[in-house]
């Protein structure tokens, strides 16, 4: 059995890293078995034997790992006979791309937005972690970053433009059928689906569409999870 | 022989179309030889034949078509046992929405910088056409969407992260070597690269450095064409 480290609240069934997603994902597409796993914030000597600070960890037998996208490549190397996460050689190396889209326009962008919605849902040790670790990467109060975000997400909706181009022409960024690109950049949605009311996409945006596609895929696993109706 | 219609200032040797770069570096990544023919903005009729208003238009024995995405398609499946241009199935849909990032943020991004200094290249008939339909596109003089190039180009800079975070990584956007996808991104690049002195990239950036793997590519095709050193 694998045990996959996911990112939880106080409730350990609010799972909410963009970058667990990712893997969470990426295990249903290769139809592997696993054991999802809570973890917090300040439980880092919980993860010290993967020798990394942050989850996802994923234990794949004798093996220990952290960051997503090496898991992902991981994955697709030790599984090859499971459907492709990349779709090849090509797909594997563009992914990295929009992995990188993912993490400086996708994430990013919706962190002012939604960081303050986070810490109600963390116990209070990690409350006092988050609040200090991130007030000091923003250099501002939480409540004063997301002060302006009905206004902000009029951009942060036109940044999306190279996936909304993209849906114009075909279902998934993976093509007819979704892939590790998709859930790179589902990943950030799904994190904000999970700790924030604020609604971030229009229904007739072709996101929005995209967006209900991944909530759907492997039997709604997405959309179970606990977080708000979007 | 094929033959392809390349936008072209008063000096027809200056080929500046980004659209038209990607198609002439995927030819040369095919291997294919092809006769590129100088066109100009105010020569609709000599391309009406492709149903097009837009170069690049391809005349590939019998067919004629346009859009660079749609061309580059048409090679990689005309000409499979090529080098191929997307390295499989999740490559080409995946370059679809690097395609879109590049027309989105990388293309649109320079736009307000450089659109000013094109007017100087082209034949007085296209002078006139290109500042009324740019002019009214933009909403403004050109000169004036450029005033603030300065400042603007550090939050550009900042909008190719996503090609930066990859370049930490590998080599190209492809991988261990160039493919469309960098075709697609580069030829923002060498449309700048063809019109204007303006100073887009610092020498420390790996999007500088890729830059310059690009131009040496095919032994320096992109760099022998008429430009500006950058």
């Amino acid at each position: 059995m694998r045990t996959l480290y996911e990112l939880a609240g106080a409730d350990p069934n609010r799972r909410f890293s963009p970058y667990c997603w990712r893997i969470r994902l990426a295990l249903k597409h290769k139809g592997l078995d696993f054991e999802g796993v809570p973890w917090a914030f300040t439980e880092k000597d919980r993860i010290a034997f993967a020798k990394s600070e942050r989850v996802p960890v994923l234990v794949d037998g004798e093996r220990a790992m952290s960051e997503s996208f090496d898991i992902a490549c991981y994955l697709e190397d030790a599984y090859p006979d499971r459907p492709s996460l990349f779709g090849g050689a090509g797909g594997r190396a563009m992914a990295r791309l929009i992995n990188g889209y993912a993490d400086a326009v996708v994430l990013s962008g919706l962190s002012p937005m939604i960081m303050v919605d986070i810490p109600q849902h963390l116990a209070p040790v990690d409350q006092v972690y988050f609040y200090a670790s991130r007030e000091k990467r923003f250099g501002m109060k939480l409540d004063a970053l997301a002060a302006d975000r009905d206004e902000r997400v009029i951009a942060y909706r036109k940044s999306l433009d190279p996936l909304r181009l993209t849906l114009k022409k075909q279902l998934f960024a993976g093509g007819d059928a979704p892939n590790y690109a998709d859930y790179a950049l589902f990943g950030g949605f799904q994190w904000a689906r999970c700790v924030s009311p604020f609604h971030l996409l229009e229904k007739d945006d072709p996101v929005y569409e995209w967006r209900e596609r991944l909530l759907d895929a492997f039997d709604g696993e997405a959309r179970r999870a606990l977080g708000y109706p979007v």
